[in-house]
Parts: structure tokens; sequence; C-alpha cells
């Protein structure tokens, strides 16, 4: 082993943790500017954070990190497929190769037509106006083209788009689970609307204070392992989850006092996101050993706290009480059941963000199919609204009144997030996945959950996703962890019993 | 005019500007540190805060930063005591010449040192022992020696310490003022004391609700013009102002619920601060002429709105109905005038941040005294708690009980920060100052501030001050605006009428 390929290595790490100082300095700058920033700070604020980005990405374009790189590729130091040389080199090589492929007119290109779509796009959904907003979404398309060419692919240049949120996923990967995904969610949804039960949903929108909606939601965020000494939870118009750093991970939620569900599961979905980011290995910040996976990966995390674990009859029988205690007036003649089922009320409805857990992928899909046709040309742009609406019509049953309620509701595309949305639907399909296995290595998660038991999941999650930091790929963890690629078969399992439960079938 | 050097001064201040925004981000960090920040998160802070002043002090020392300064320096653009290109040149020259002649050798060993002693003398002010500080605060003050002989100075090496603070003062220009100012002090404190009267100070310390209490000060600030638009106010262990740029200025507080003056004059101190930094020309942020001049000055606004404002009888002409109505209990059966008076009780006292207004200079003067003799070698450092003791008894007829409530009680010989106290003083000089003459023009201030008006006088200080940003020093500014240089007549004026109204002579 060569004295130079280790001193490369250790060289390598220390530029790339000072870049991630750096990255560390803006979570906070976007973390304040959504949380306490006053009104009027908001143009320093936006060149705060251009300043720190620029310093971010000219320090990892630097031929120097290119030349560390090769020294390492090219020493005994790689060797295997998970050593800590061969994750090192993989991940800051993708994002080194990635950043220096891109030519700077295009990256500033990219942000000046991104900004100005954004702002088209808030204003088109105002009025609902497609073409108004068309000849942005074109711009951006084209620009997103003329990115996924300059970094290169393989096969597909969607690939290109994917490989940002979720490296290692490809196209026909994911086309075929999601193909059959969707068709056995149209029939459960079908079931679910053939047994001709509803549950008393006005439970959720009777009134909750929010300073109880507060205290009960920083209690269930502490009952499943969030850790508040290395943790917040602030209010927010969007709410998100930021790591700071190691010690310092926040989360954000906000409060409706006539609706139960959005604070608080909320709280836990993002407590979800925080409790793997308090998870991951803290003396390795700024290496990828110590950063997250993919987006796919971080959304299990949270998609399995606020619905797996959250939405279950066995949580509530263990948080319910508390609930009661908090909510006298609201909850006080209602049994757990009743609160359970409302809780888990399923209805196809228009607007994503507002989905149940059995109808949501079904949202993911579709833009995942409109996103791929747009982005191969297969679908012209102005077709965009027609083809959203025939495709909801016939996956959920309905038809958008307009574009706002369909193919105008979502900002990602404005800003050139393409290839985002499927990390929401693997986020479910790992979640699940993790889950059973989970459950058949611990021994009845369920029982455990009903004496308000979280650690032993908790633990397991680090255990065996956390602590790796990024070593392995989406894929190749998910098939290390549970002995399988990702299918749909563990999600199909746990809705299906979950709902068939709930509504009889 | 040649364009060279217009082209140089826009590359300079480009520079310093965004040397600015770095500086900014720190001090949105340091804000969130002191407010908000999970308590884990202190290490990665100090990296962050570590990283982002390594960047920040390797820009200013950049040569080219040498070179432009030369070029400007040396054309026809620097004409003239105040145009917009000597002002420029001037501070940041002296922030330059004052960092490129400190060796890199020095900087780190102040630092290392200062941390350490910081925490040193926590722990022998909680056992008031002396003698384990000793060696430390030697250590201090040799390498602040060091400090003064690298950078330079005038005369005598304690300029140079001042110099930071506050530009443009001099041992000789301050030490004429303060002696004779601590000569009347001490007459005045007599007279009080002679008076044999005293205020019923129990009202003060009556309970008050916090959440009144943070409404309350709210209130006080918007009115006296801090603008929650473009600031906010939050809770912190010891209250601080920081500007982080334009838009968006901090001011923070802390709460008794049995003290009605810390939070709420604290607020009225930090707003006084507050109000200052949003008046500098945002336009003009990371210039010197976006900058505020010295830490006297800013002193000035501060004490100015807490104690010429807030402690007058005229102010609680106005406020003291909406006080009672906040605070029913306490204040019910309480009249104005018996308010008034228990917020200016003046009481000789041990500790500096307690002390009342009449009091407060004396325990700079005295600190002043000590830092003068101990720089010069006077004093050795073994002498320093007899020494104390003894002017303690001289100015304030009182005797420490032991160093913690001597000479141990402050932070800021330990950090280094010698030549930082007169700026104090200075403070309250200035502020007497510039009030009477705003009184002079604006035609009675108080008969506005019985009305709630202080838009006036807001605007005088804006006029006056704010918009120059560091166009002029502090001494040439106060001579600017009130026709006379410095001296502490009107301060004496100012306490001698109120008080003598108060007590009685």
């Amino acid at each position: 082993m060569s004295q130079s390929a280790q001193d490369a290595l250790k060289k390598l790490v220390d530029k790339t943790r000072e870049i991630s100082i750096l990255d560390s300095c803006s979570s906070l700058l976007g973390w304040d500017e959504r949380t306490y920033m006053p009104r009027q700070g908001a143009d320093h604020r936006a060149e705060q954070l251009a300043f720190l980005a620029g310093l971010s990405h000219s320090r990892l374009v630097e031929p120097e990190i290119g030349d560390l790189l090769n020294t390492v590729k090219s020493s005994d130091l790689v060797n295997g497929a998970s050593s800590d040389a061969t994750v090192i080199v993989r991940e800051i090589g993708r994002a080194y190769d990635r950043a220096v492929k891109m030519p700077q007119s295009l990256v500033e290109e990219l942000t000046r037509v991104t900004t100005i779509a954004q702002g088209k796009w808030g204003e088109a959904r105002a009025k609902s106006d497609f073409a108004a907003f068309k000849p942005w979404l074109e711009k951006v398309i084209n620009l997103k083209k003329q990115e996924a060419e300059a970094v290169g692919y393989k096969e597909d240049p969607y690939n290109a788009m994917l490989d940002v949120y979720e490296p290692g996923a490809t196209v026909t990967s994911i086309d075929e689970t999601f193909t059959k995904h969707r068709v056995e969610l149209v029939k459960l949804l079908d079931k679910i609307k053939g047994s001709g039960k509803e549950p008393d949903t006005s439970i959720i929108t009777r009134e909750y204070p929010v300073e109880e909606q507060k205290k009960f939601g920083h209690e269930a965020a502490t009952a499943i392992g969030f850790d508040f000494e290395r943790g917040r939870l602030d209010i927010t118009t969007h709410p998100f989850c930021t790591g700071i750093g190691p010690g310092d991970t926040r989360i954000t939620t906000r409060y409706d006092a006539h609706h139960f569900n959005g604070a608080f599961f909320g709280i836990l979905h993002e407590a979800g996101h925080g409790i793997y980011d308090q998870g991951l290995p803290g003396d390795q910040f700024g290496s990828p050993l110590g950063e997250y996976i993919s987006l796919g990966i971080h959304e299990s995390q949270s998609r399995m706290w606020e619905n797996m674990v959250g939405r279950s009859r066995a949580f509530w029988t263990y948080m319910y009480p508390k609930a009661q205690q908090h909510f006298p007036k609201a909850l006080g003649d209602v049994s757990a059941d009743a609160f359970h089922w409302a809780i888990n009320d399923v209805r196809p409805s228009f607007i994503r963000v507002e989905a149940d857990e059995a109808t949501y992928n079904l949202h993911i899909l579709l833009r995942f199919e409109m996103e791929r046709a747009f982005f191969s040309g297969d679908l012209k742009v102005d077709d965009i609204p027609a083809a959203w609406n025939e495709k909801f019509k016939s996956y959920f049953g309905l038809t958008p009144k307009d574009d706002a309620q369909g193919c105008l509701q979502d900002v990602h595309w404005s800003a050139g997030l393409i290839g985002y949305f499927p990390t929401y639907a693997l986020g479910n399909l790992y979640a699940a996945q993790f889950f059973a296995k989970a459950d058949a290595d611990l021994g009845g998660l369920h029982a455990q959950f009903a004496k308000g038991e979280f650690a032993p999941l908790k633990r397991w999650l680090h255990d065996n996703i956390h602590c790796h930091g990024r070593r392995y790929l989406a894929n190749q963890l998910i098939e290390r962890v549970t002995g399988k690629p990702l299918s749909h078969d563990a999600l199909m399992a746990y809705m299906n019993k979950k709902f068939g439960e709930l509504y009889g079938f």
C-alpha cells in the first residue's frame, strides 16, 4: 500500500470535508430562511446562499480533486466493492465527474431559467393557465436534456436525471416494478371503493388546539426516537428536515387547529428523516461514509415512521390514551378504532401532497410516466394537460376540474427537478420491504409498538441502514439487508392486509 | 480621473463585499448558536465558524487587496477628507494593514490562549480564585503587548488596543475627559447618597408574567422604531444585537418573571443598537460606507434609547398606562412617578452589568485605569486585586467581599478584549452630547415622547449619524454634529438635572 495513495485519500477527504462544512453553513441559512428570517431579509439571504454555493462548486471542480481521485483509483487502496477507499472514490468521483462535465454557461442558464420558471409556475397555477407556463417548461426540459448530454448516460437520457437523486437506479430497473405496482394499486382502490364502507373523517377536523398539537407532536417524535438534544422542531410553511451537521438535525411542521393529520403525521414523517440523519456516523462527516444514500432511502425512513409505524393500530394502542389527554374535547367520545380508521381514510383525490397512503404512489407513478414521455420527446409539452387528465381518469376514476388541480399542482418541473418524483414511490417500496424484514428479525414489531417500544426498530434501522452512510448503493443495500431485489410485493402485501382489515375485504 | 483607479476602487469594494457576505454568514451562525442551536450542535458549529473565519481572513490578507489599495490611494480619487474613495481606502486600509502585520503564529496563539483563558476565568470566578487565573491573564496581556508591537502604534501601545474598537481614539484624548468625569460622578453619587431619599424598589421585583413581558417589550421596541419586518427579537442567555445584513437585524433578551428591568431595558438597549443597524445604508453593504463607525458610537445609540428615552419621565407618560394594562397585578396600585423613580434607583453596587445609569461609567473608568496600568507594566498582575479594591473603595465607598465580586467579574480580559471597556463609557458620553443637540434641534423631545412620538428623534439620528456609515471617525462625527469635541458636560448636565429632580437636590 503506497504512502502517497494514503496521503491522497486523506487529502481528498479533507477537501471534501471542507466543502461539506461550507454546505452545512448553507443548510443553516436555508433552515433559517424558512423558519425565522424576517421578511425583508430575503434578498441578502439569496446573496449569501449564492455566494456559498459558488465557493462550494469552485472547490469541487478544482483539478486537484481529479488528480487525487486518479491517484487513489489507481492504487491498491481500491479493492473490493465496498472498502472505504472504493466508496470514497466512487462517490466523490460521481459528484466530481458530473460537476466538471457541466459547462459553466449551462449551470448559469439553468439557475436563471429555473428561477424565473418557478415564478411563472406560481402565477400559472394561481390562474390555472398552462399556456402561460408552457414556454418556460419547454425551456427547462430543453436545458435538462442538454444537461443529460453534457454529463452522459447509459441507454436513456432520463437515467442522467435519476442519477442525481437515486444513484444506481435506471429507467429499466424501476419501470417494470412501477408498471406492475400501478396495476395492483388500482385493484386495491377498487376493492376499497367496492367495500362501500368509509370511516367518520369528521373526527380529524374537530378542534385540536395548536399548543397541544405541539406538545403531543414533540412527545410522539421523542417516543419514536428523535433526539431533541441533537435536534429541534420548528414551524414552517412547507415542512422539511435538514441536517446541519453532527449533533444538529432540524425538523419542521405546520399547524392547523382544525386538522389533526397534517402536523402530527408531518412530524412523524420529518422525524423519520431526522432519525436517519442522526444515525449517520458523525465522525465521518464530510466523507461519503457519513452521508445518506439516496432520496429514495431517505424517504423510506420517513414513510416507515409516518405510515407503517404511525398509522398502525398498535402505535395507537400506546398513543391513543395520550392523545385523548391532550385533546379531551375532540377525542373524549371517540374510540381508538374509530380514530385509527379515520386517520387511514382512503379516498382518491387530486392533490398529491394531500393523498392517503394507498393512493400516494399512484400520483407518483403518473408523474413518472409523464416525465419519461415528455423527456424522451414522445409527449409534446402542449399535450401534457390532456395526457395528464386521461391518465388520471384511468387510474383514479376522476377528472381534474382544471390544470391547477392537475398537471400544474407541483413545483418540481419548474425547478428543474426531473427524475425526482420516482424517489417518493421508491421510498414507499423500500420502506415496506425493510419493515417486513425488521418485523421478521425482531419478532413482531406491532406487539412492541403497542407497549411504546420503538427502540428495537430504530436500532435495527441504524445497524442495517444508517450506520453504513453511503457505503452501498440503494439497490445493493436493499438486497443486502432483505435478501431480495426491490419489488412491490412487501408494500402490496402490507397494504392489502391493512386496508383489508379496515374495509373488510 | 484615471479609469484604472476607478476599476481598482470597484474591485476593492467587490472583494470587501464578498468578505462581508462571508462574515454575515458567520453572524447568522453565531446568532443561532446563542438562540436555537441544539446543545449537541456546539462542536460542529465551532468548526463552521472557524472555517468561515479562516476563509474571511485569508481573503482580507490577499496581496491583491494591498495592490488595489495602493492604486486607489495614489490616484486622484482620493481627495478631501471624506470623499467615498478616501473613506474606503482609509477603512479597508486600516483593516488590511493590521491583518497583514499580525504574524500568523501570533493570531493562532491568541486564539488558543484566549480560548483556554476564558475557561480558566470561568472556573476562577466560580471559586473566586484569582491565583488560578493569574498565569493565564499574564499570558493574554503578554500576547496583546506583542500584538501592539506587531501592528504598531503612536505614542502608547494601548492605542493599538483602542484602535480596533474606537478608531481615532487615543489614550491622551480620552484620559483627560475620563478623569474629570470620574470626579464629577463621585460628587453626583455623594449628592444622591446625601439626599437620604430612596425609591420603593420592591415595585420592580413583583410578578411580571413572561408572556406579558414579551408583548410589552415588543410593543415598546416597535414604538421607538425598531422595524420587525427587518428584524426579530429572541431569547438568549447574554443579550446582544447582531446585524445579519440589509433587512435582517436581530435583537435578543432574557426574561425573569420577578424582575421588570432586565428584559425591558435590555430590549430597549438592543433595539437602540438595532435601529442604528437598520439605519445604515443597505445599498452600501460590504463597503465602509455601509458599516457602523465604532463600538462607542454603537453604544451611544443603545444607551440613548435605553436611558435618555426609556428611563425618562416623559416616556412613561406615554407608556405607563400600557404597562398597567399588561401588568395589572404588579402595577395597578403604583403611580407613574413611583414607578419612574423605582426604575431610576441609584445605588452603588459591585457588579457592572447590574449597575444603574449614574454609577455605570464609574465601573468603566475603574477598568480603564486598571487596563492602562497593567498594560503599561506599572501594575503587576499579582497586584490587580488589591488595586481594584482600593479604587473601588475610593470611588464607590464599598469593598468587594471577594475577587468574584471584584476584578474577576468580567470575561473581557480573558478573551483578549483589552481597550474594549472604554467604549462603554464613551457611548454614554456620545449619547448625552447627541441627545442634547437633537433636543435643541427638534425643540423639546420630552414633549414628543409624552405623546408617543419617537420618530423625530429616530429620523434625526438617521440623518446625522446612521446614514453616514463609516464616513467620519467618531471624534470627527461628534464635532461635526454637535459643533463641539467630546466632553462630559452634556452627560453630567443631564444626570445632575434628572437625579436632582428625583432625589431633590
